[in-house]
């Protein structure tokens, strides 16, 4: 048993560095790698993930992992190795329940897929990557049933992302968040404060190495400098994990939206900030991560929204922003400027809706994809569902397919089941929010005063550390004392925005 | 046999990849990676080193050699895939001569060894580093020993780096190139140019930015934009290939002397020029590479002092970078500032070496080396013997140890028998660059005019596309008529620097 083990450490070990690989590959290509040398990374890439399948999914790894989860042994390992051999062997026996030739038939349909729904989206022009969405889903259909042909096929992807969760527990939850999130649309919509605002900004001039300059002073604020990260440019922002002490993030700019680069640097330092903070004792271990994805857009969400985008943190920060853009800012109040880049507007693009209209994008997603997966709705009648939701519950409709159904990438790459992570993590960091607050003295002052130390140290002891030692609702529960509810998320944007949409 | 071959192939386009993820490491590590990652980094670099060292020394690649170089199959083999085979044979049949436990024992030694180094440079004291590099020496005594104990061990090690090359034929190859250098050192002293010359640049104002602007130029046209390279700064200048779409350089800046990364960037963007014209029928084969150390230097010597450093060049460029450092060189003549960014100077610094000084530098150290690995020399005499050779050959004496025998890295890291290759390349560059100017009609018109497409075209078919199909030497017998001689670059420095130095 204990060469098992000390095997079973090593190549949980190399696994960390092959990821490690991967991600310096991602973070390049998507940064600073030479524009011709796609064809070459994206063959690097593939054998880096066939090296890591490899390993993962050995022979040798499954046998000692079989002797290492047998109850006499399970008994003998410590909280940690225990975990993660258990967390190990169920990866494994998910993976190896996939034929190689659907794997490989997969992995030939996704590049395809990803290049149709460019061209589609170029053109505006959803036929174009109608039958390979129709593959995605197919294929996507065919994985679930080799995995658990008893599971809802969507229950099977939640299970990747954030495991424990269910299409009934979603929906649920996602009907409180739709019905509070349309009542606070409404309200807001029928104020003349509304009706009357305008988007000053975008008639303003924020040049973007003053944005740059303003980007690495949001990180700086969340990570502290320690050395440990670095930002750069990609046209998606992202975050990507090298080493435990390598984490970087990436942003965009744009000319005439400096918000779009603040909150994509607060957003992804948030993120970064979780994965630096992971206890030093799961390092090379399977659990040195996040227990979800919806847990972890949580801790981007926190920083994105219940800070970077408070009142009291402009009330800190935005002597010094005007002062950056000195020209574009120099007569805005810190109110108005405020209002400003707060404002719930006509809502049609996911990645650039506001707090209150974002989750509603979400859950559109969430019950499209599980009416695809139920077979209520077939891929052709896509465009016409999504057009139909968004008006329902956005009140807007899309002028074509681009701004429409072809907007994200997602279901290019047979991701499905990850969309509703995202208000996942967006309804947990609000719960962190008020829990925070209740216990860390002064709260709203500290912020005030840009002094976030507190809040990092709440945050690494109560999230971070943990790692996925727990489930991500275990974790909630632990420092909320409650599961996950939608109350918290609601509240807030009501506290918010009734405030600002008050007549 | 013929799954032998499939094999091999396979292995070798294995290997291309693992090196590039190395390349790109290494690349990061010098450029972006943030400081504390360092430690990650060392472990993610030693496990690539060892999977490729694994991969390449298994026993089923060893089986598929030995099959493959069979004579009646080496027979049925195309040239490429001959050369691949034989090439590979003698590589890893050295590499397995060396027992575990001495690769061991050296790779330990070597972190401990250069950080030795670092901190008696730093301090100015040989002592600190002495009982590292004498256990480097010795170790690598003992390496030689393993590979071929009836071979001077300095052969052993030229093997690596200029295949062909010996103690020998470097011994009378030197002599000429010493003789002749310090006769034109001699010359120039004598001159009353030499006598009145001051260092002007070094008082004027060059903002790294505008060196910056230069340094881009400077590549673009040396590689033209392809979308194939990159370039970021570092401490030291390198050029590193991620893959055959990838290659990288790396670029250094000093406010006072815009001529280091002027002549930086030439020079590694002559490297990356070779890199990325390898034949892509050598594509992922251990033959996509150039044939020797000396050679790959001749392709970055060319660029930098046959091309950047030309008079020809700057009548063409000076205009331009006038007007990018205004203020100031607005009152410097075209014939003064070529006079000062080619001054021959006091010379105790290797990498600040001039021209004509430069290769002295090598040659010390090459005499240096053999001395110690015959045993006529003793690594604790050797600051002695350093600053005598420096007195003898460039009349200079370094003030202390930092500035005298501990200026370079090579040492610390056990790299013996490399120095050579400095010369080499500066030697074959002049011989290069006079076949050129027979062969391509206009030769110095076409520089006059930053023209250099047929000089591109001439190292393509020359050179470059040959990769290593053929010993360095056997390319520049083809494409110049005859082997390694030093009376071109002689005649090369005569003709430029008895103009300087006037009178």
């Amino acid at each position: 048993m204990k060469d098992s083990l000390s095997r079973f450490k090593q190549i949980e070990k190399e696994l960390t560095i092959l990821h490690g690989f991967m991600a310096l590959m991602s973070w390049d290509r998507a940064t600073l790698m030479p524009k011709n040398a796609i064809h070459q990374r994206a063959d690097q890439m593939a054998y880096l993930s066939l090296l890591a399948h490899q390993r993962k999914t050995s022979k040798e790894i499954l046998r000692c992992v079989d002797i290492l989860t047998k109850p006499a042994h399970l008994k003998q390992l410590s909280k940690i190795e225990r975990l993660s051999v258990l967390k190990f062997k169920k990866e494994i026996t998910k993976e190896r329940k996939l034929p190689a030739e659907h794997i490989e038939k997969f992995s030939k349909l996704i590049p395809e897929s990803e290049a149709a729904w460019e061209k589609a989206k170029a053109k505006s022009n959803f036929s174009i990557f109608r039958p390979y969405l129709e593959k995605c889903v197919q294929l996507s259909k065919q994985s679930a049933a080799y995995i658990d042909p008893k599971m809802h096929p969507y229950d099977v992807f939640l299970d990747d992302f954030e495991e424990g969760m269910t299409v009934v527990k979603l929906k649920k939850i996602f009907a409180e968040l739709k019905a509070g999130l349309i009542e606070i649309i409404t309200h807001i919509k029928k104020s003349n404060s509304f009706k009357r605002q305008k988007n000053v900004l975008k008639d303003l001039d924020f040049p973007i190495d003053d944005q740059d300059v303003i980007s690495e002073e949001v990180m700086d604020m969340i990570l502290e400098d320690e050395g440990r990260s670095v930002i750069a440019e990609s046209v998606h922002p992202f975050t990507d994990s090298i080493s435990a002490d390598d984490v970087r993030i990436t942003t965009a700019f744009r000319e005439k939206d400096p918000m779009f680069s603040f909150t994509s640097t607060a957003h992804e330092s948030g993120h970064a900030l979780y994965e630096l903070g992971f206890s030093r004792k799961l390092e090379n271990t399977i659990l040195f991560d996040a227990p979800s994805t919806g847990l972890h857009e949580s801790q981007s969400r926190f920083w994105e929204n219940h800070i970077f985008k408070s009142y009291d943190f402009w009330r800190f920060f935005y002597p010094h922003y005007q002062k950056v853009f000195g020209k574009a800012l120099s007569r805005m109040k810190l109110g108005d400027f405020f209002k400003q880049m707060n404002q719930v507007r006509e809502s049609k693009i996911r990645i650039e809706a506001d707090e209150v209209t974002y989750c509603l994008h979400v859950i559109i997603r969430f019950e499209l994809e599980v009416e695809l997966f139920e077979g209520s709705l077939k891929v052709k009648d896509l465009p016409k569902a999504w057009n139909q939701k968004y008006k329902e519950y956005l009140g807007v409709s899309p002028r074509n397919d681009s701004e429409g159904v072809l907007q994200d990438t997602h279901w290019s790459g047979a991701l499905f089941g990850y969309f509703p992570t995202y208000a996942l993590g967006t309804m947990y960091s609000a719960m962190i929010y008020n829990q925070m607050r209740k216990d860390i003295k002064g709260f709203d002052g500290r912020v005030r005063k840009g002094d976030f130390s507190a809040i990092r140290k709440w945050l690494k002891k109560n999230v971070h550390e943990i790692g996925s030692t727990m489930l991500a609702d275990d974790v909630i529960k632990r420092c909320c004392g409650r599961g996950l509810t939608a109350t918290d998320y609601l509240e807030y944007l009501k506290g918010k925005y009734y405030g600002i949409y008050d007549k």
